[in-house]
């Protein structure tokens, strides 16, 4: 029996999430689908971003759907972004960014390749102090071999998904020789002990932004650091056509959590304008990855494809899903 | 008496650096040029990057113009990039990068921005510890308010210089409260003093990077820490047409070295195929900010415009800029 924690969160998260909710159920009969709590709306009832019984149910479950979370834009004593929590809480440790080209909406049609996004430390650790003074801020970027080690291992399982097997680590060892070194020649001797050595290249992650936009085509896999990996996921999402076509899925050992990459947009939330693709790609990533389910996977994507060549993301909203 | 400390460095510094001095001495008869030493070649020969003299003639002359430097890609003893030992040692806490369409080269026509990255802290302090086991690596970011309120200050210099003003703080605040937090409201706070305080915006680094390639119209003034300004530049440079033309100027209190964004480009030094143009606009920076020769830069980067309409770059070499 497979099992789905949806956390729809706040705004658009709402109506994201039921429209992803109504594919995976054609898509798998009889899934079983409970529905846990998180984000800002969460915390002010409750007082915490992500309550204890959230975690519990995306424990039972192993798969779950998170929407999107508001966060207040001044500082809110106790209050902590709820997808870094259950990240954490979680061990959620790989971030699996895929970016394409989709008919019609991207600029190119030719793009292909899967940004891994380090999802536990660097400067997400949250290590951050203010001297007394109040004139000095530090916060600390923590690099292990182990988490680096781990994300290696993903892309070595990912790699051998993929018909175009290259490897780009992605890195500023030349200004943080020992953090992004570290995170470098660990990754590497993974790559190479699993007999990949031939396809690993490594990019300055400046020259890398650069290039994902001149040439996309050169890259592959793209592994990285985790603020590098939030940056550039952003940015090549241009080639899928923006935030709101951009699926992730944060990935843990037996655990996954499927995740659209845009925010709650409360400016729209409400209107149905909210489009849910990014949201159901996303749990394309969950029938792929964590389900082991290619062959489904393959079978929704191509209906997002098919759907696209027809309609407009304008035209699109929570009803036109009902056509995948 | 104007004087210029040049530092060629390695590789293709060497050609476009003397094709920049060229263009300087048409526009300021009686320039008074000094050469100086820096690079991996001057580490190789003195053991160090950037040797006392250097230092003191870069601070005699007071402006300079720095080509590029190689550098190892193994780890060497005692081995420091030029360029971050010049920064930090001659006190050019500003770095100053223009962002603008040319004609023919351009993918658009209508891009003029300019990022102002912070030179001096962030990530870029050098202070990273491996821990005993090898096992967890740490660097450090600092944010300082002095640093901060610098920039900003810049900034509302530079905004007086521009027909449009609007600045747009990038920061990553809600992961990084304390150090994103206090650069940001240190701007800020500067900015509103001068009576910018209608033309503040703020941005996500995230999407600040995807909002600089699919609207790049949205952003005049871009003020930014080191490290995000780094990888910010390298990408923006796609709307000048690529980091061969990508000037920058390192900016201090009373000196400033100029320094085209482009590497030492090995593979094709000596070959007579180096543009120099990047490094001929860095001085056009110099004429424009440190010497006050608005007129004069206005001059020179009118003549690249019509250079660019007229030929292409495959066909510039040191030879064709003596049309400018
Ligand atoms: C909301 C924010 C904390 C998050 C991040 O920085 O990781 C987001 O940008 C993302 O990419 O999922
Ligand atoms: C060479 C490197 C240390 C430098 C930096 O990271 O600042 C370069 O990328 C730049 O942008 O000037």
């Amino acid at each position: 029996m497979m099992r789905l924690c949806v956390i729809p969160g706040d705004g658009i998260g709402q109506e994201v999430v039921p429209s992803a909710v109504r594919v995976l159920e054609k898509l798998l009969p009889g899934l079983e689908v409970t529905e846990a709590e998180a984000g800002w709306e969460c915390f002010r009832r409750q007082g915490t971003s992500v309550p204890e019984t959230t975690l519990q149910q995306m424990r039972e479950c192993g798969a779950g759907l998170f929407g999107a979370v508001s966060s207040p834009s001044w500082q809110v004593e106790g209050y902590r972004s709820a997808i870094l929590a259950l990240r954490q809480s979680l061990q959620l440790n790989v971030n699996l960014r895929p970016v394409r080209s989709w008919p019609r909406i991207s600029p190119r049609s030719d793009v292909d390749l899967l940004i891994l996004r380090e999802n536990s430390e660097g400067l997400y650790i949250g290590r951050e102090y203010m001297q007394q003074s109040g004139n000095l801020a530090i916060a600390e970027a923590h690099i292990s071999r182990q988490a680096s080690e781990d994300i290696a291992r993903r892309a070595v399982e990912v790699a051998v998904l993929r018909t175009s097997r290259r490897v780009t680590l992605v890195h500023k060892a030349n200004v943080l020789p020992l953090t992004c070194g570290l995170f470098r020649d660990s990754c590497r001797r993974v790559l190479e002990e699993a007999g990949l050595r031939d396809i690993v290249d490594e990019r300055l992650v400046d020259v890398a932004a650069l290039q994902l936009i001149e040439c996309p085509e050169e890259f592959d896999l793209l592994v990285t650091t985790n603020l590098f990996g939030d940056i550039l996921s952003d940015l090549a999402s241009h080639w899928s056509g923006g935030l709101g076509m951009a699926p992730s899925l944060n990935w843990g050992q037996g655990i996954a959590l499927a995740e659209p990459v845009h925010g709650s947009a409360p400016d729209i939330a409400g209107t149905g304008k909210a489009n849910p693709l990014a949201a159901i790609l996303s749990s394309a990533l969950l029938l792929r990855y964590h389900w082991h389910a290619g062959a489904l996977a393959d079978q929704l994507e191509g209906a997002v494809e098919r759907l696209l060549a027809e309609i407009s993301i304008a035209e699109m909203g929570g009803e036109t899903t009902q056509r995948i």
